[in-house]
């Protein structure tokens, strides 16, 4: 069994990388197998590096290059999950760039896929930038389409895209909209949600940390261990189970940010908390104001999927899995 | 005033070019103004030829072909009029054709109008093909985009990048879900719509005509003046009038067969009506009991779109526009 991730040295790109390795009893339609190959297909190495492990393979490249992608989606792909993207702000800035990458990146995994004429399971991460401008309260799984960012409209179109070339038989594709992932590790990025990770991460490492929105700003959150767990599950689930619409609203939990501090404060202490300072950034808070933050989901859950059961549970998996077990209290 | 057609020799943008050539006052943003110069644009010459008019050149070449369109949407361009496309069941049978074509061609109209640099009016003609699978019985304007045909998908991917480019401020774009079109002239196409046409267009010449679907099948009907004045008026329509969401479903009537029939007997006699055969063709009548036929098209009458007011009048229109203001009794 072969598995290649785009993007997959990336933050969930590893860990789905690593959570795959540690699998016996895959099955992508084909029956139960072992994995005998993972190549991480990205712009740049692992860093840090991956274990050592003779199934698995770094393969450096272009997403919108087909011959490169050939040279990695070989017709003994069982699946690809498709991750490689310019993130949210990058595809503001660069118009042409996230155009390219993240609806032509698609489009050259999805054409390529196709050539082999196996059908293989494509999972691709989509996000729940494709709902903007007037929507519900609530969204609902058959809220229109209505970004209102470039990385919104690139991800949106790749979701039509997964569709069409699943109900032509081109590939067998399923496309996850995903929450707002807490809690990443490293250091802040420059997408405009990158607080709600640094608002829990800084802190138990001993750090201030500002929060740039007010304290009642809502947010849909998922841990990274349940993005894996939603990547390997819509990968494993039959064709059938998806009926005409590949796409589906991965469950989330939402959460204000005083809920997210009052968590932090549960799990690690009042010290702990203490450490985030509430200087207003009236710029990022106009962008998050402006992001869904409750979801129905009730396809996503119907279909299995399952979001975290509180903030203490996203923290405590941080905790384990990022800095060893433990915290600077 | 420069404008610039693509398709611009199909039926209805010859219609559109032809009326656009008799007004006087139009207006696309930069205040009122007589047309100087009108390109229609497409694969093929006009048939029958446009009527001598030394404003409208016909200028054929591809809509996917950077440079050709660079020859034809000139920096004096005020508004394009984007028709250009491969129909449904071209786009189903020739799954490359149809994207290089209905979404490349978008594409490559977007990026030259782009390049300008002047954020032309862009209007697209869309289809309620980007409607389907699980829907309610009366779409919404806020129903979600879920094609079940190559041509929709390809159609939702073009709205969106219209809404896209439209955001950013590269073009001023606004796309019409269309109804069906009828009563188109000439010979019956390979559309699983045409018979919509047929059983009205071919008893009215004296021709005996098959209808392959069921009496109480119903259809989302629109007239071809109504479409072009449709057209004309999404491209004088301030920018502000669109808000977030520049796609919009054009209001049409739900007629049944039978209501067709009816409208038929009432304005050309029983003797014209009595010329339609029902031998049912299971295949296209899979095809048509798929679409949506209800919409509550409420934004779009909020924007001052209009249906016809019947098919009486539909049928009427007809006559009078293509049979010269008789029929065969």
């Amino acid at each position: 069994m072969k598995i290649v991730i785009t993007g997959g040295t990336g933050f969930v790109g590893r860990r789905l990388a690593l959570k795959l390795l540690e699998k016996n009893d895959l099955d992508f339609g084909r029956g139960q197998g072992e994995l005998d190959s993972l190549v991480a297909f990205d712009v740049g190495e692992a860093d840090p590096p991956f274990p050592d492990d003779p199934r698995l393979e770094t393969v450096t490249g272009d997403v919108t290059d087909p011959d490169q992608l050939r040279a990695v989606i070989t017709p003994d792909t069982d699946a690809v999950f498709h991750l490689a993207a310019v993130v949210s702000a990058g595809a503001e800035a660069d118009f042409d760039l996230g155009m390219r990458v993240n609806l032509g990146g698609t489009r050259a995994v999805l054409d390529v896929c196709r050539e082999l004429g196996t059908q293989p399971r494509v999972v691709f991460a989509s996000s729940v930038a494709v709902f903007g401008g007037l929507v519900p309260d609530v969204i609902q799984d058959d809220t229109h389409l209505n970004p209102q960012t470039s990385y919104g409209a690139q991800k949106a179109s790749s979701e039509l895209l997964i569709n069409d070339y699943s109900r032509k038989g081109f590939v067998d594709g399923r496309a996850l909209r995903l929450p707002t992932v807490v809690v990443r590790p490293g250091k802040p990025n420059k997408a405009a949600s990158t607080f709600a990770s640094s608002i829990i991460r800084e802190p138990l490492q001993g750090d201030r940390v500002n929060c740039p929105v007010g304290e009642d700003q809502a947010m849909w959150l998922l841990s990274p261990r349940r993005v894996v767990d939603a990547f390997i599950r819509a990968a494993e689930m039959p064709a059938a189970d998806w009926g005409p619409h590949r796409a589906v609203s991965i469950p989330g939990i939402t959460h204000s940010v005083r809920e997210m501090v009052d968590a932090l404060t549960r799990v690690a202490g009042q010290a702990v908390s203490d450490r985030i300072d509430f200087k207003p950034d009236p710029a990022i808070q106009a962008i998050v104001s402006g992001w869904p933050m409750k979801f129905a989901a009730n396809r996503g859950r119907d279909l299995g999927f399952e979001a975290d059961d509180s903030m203490e549970e996203i923290i405590q998996g941080f905790i384990e899995d990022e800095l060893g077990g433990s915290f600077v209290s």
